[in-house]
């Protein structure tokens, strides 16, 4: 088995890929893939707690807070403290970051949505299933339960 | 469309449960994935040269080169000039690496194994045709060619 025949080569060139793509088409904006899922991950109206966010996106703390501060600084977002909970912060949305994060929904959407159009609904069910099973048995610890 | 709704999102997801499962299980052998990706992509009589091994695991020079510091400090590679090519070095396992390097693939096949077994044959090729299109896709650049 060569390492280009493997499943997880294959998820791992084409979220690669994707990440790539998704920089590219941020810069054109002046952003990047990051930060486009900063905003997207912000509720709009009401905010989002700051530390809500590195679990939703999957993200460490200080590579999140080091995002945070340059969006700061460039004035997409405010942090104020939380009216609820004065010891945590609510991640804002500016008027310039709520322009932003239109554009870096448009770019998910459109990827979603030209891909989606290249196959049937069977197709992209069992492509869905596929990645599901992976999931499970992954995280119900099926692949190194026993050596075969 | 909520981000959990999109490919992207479960393409990344599940790429991230890969990379932690194979963390968690080169950990028990003392390596890291990124020590038994190198180890896989060594030739193992002849070695590889250092120049080559970046685009073959699509990493960067500065990532791999300090990897490449490491696993000698472990012993599991040296590196040698390249007698067809004075400026050139090449990368080969010792005893123990080799040794490593078996380990790694156990892990590889392990995991291919257990994943292809939980599917048919059909469910796989489509998996795949749907993987190759999505690449296909972003490296013919019609995602963003033109706004829908």
């Amino acid at each position: 088995m060569k390492p280009e025949e493997t499943i997880d080569f294959h998820i791992k060139k084409t979220w690669q890929s994707i990440a790539k793509m998704y920089n590219e088409e941020a810069g054109k904006y002046g952003g990047t893939m990051a930060t486009g899922y900063v905003l997207l991950n912000i509720d709009f109206d009401k905010g989002t707690p700051s530390t809500a966010l590195g679990p939703k996106m999957g993200m460490e703390a200080t590579s999140l807070s080091r995002i945070l501060k340059n969006m700061e600084d460039q004035g997409l977002i405010v942090r104020k403290r939380n009216p609820q909970d004065g010891r945590s912060m609510l991640v804002h949305l500016t008027d310039f970051g709520k322009e932003k994060r239109k554009q870096a929904k448009e770019a998910v959407v459109q990827f979603n949505t030209v891909v989606s159009e290249a196959f049937s609904k069977e197709q992209m069910e069992n492509f869905f299933g596929v990645i599901e099973k992976i999931n499970d048995l992954i995280s119900n610890r099926k692949i190194y339960q026993e050596k075969i």
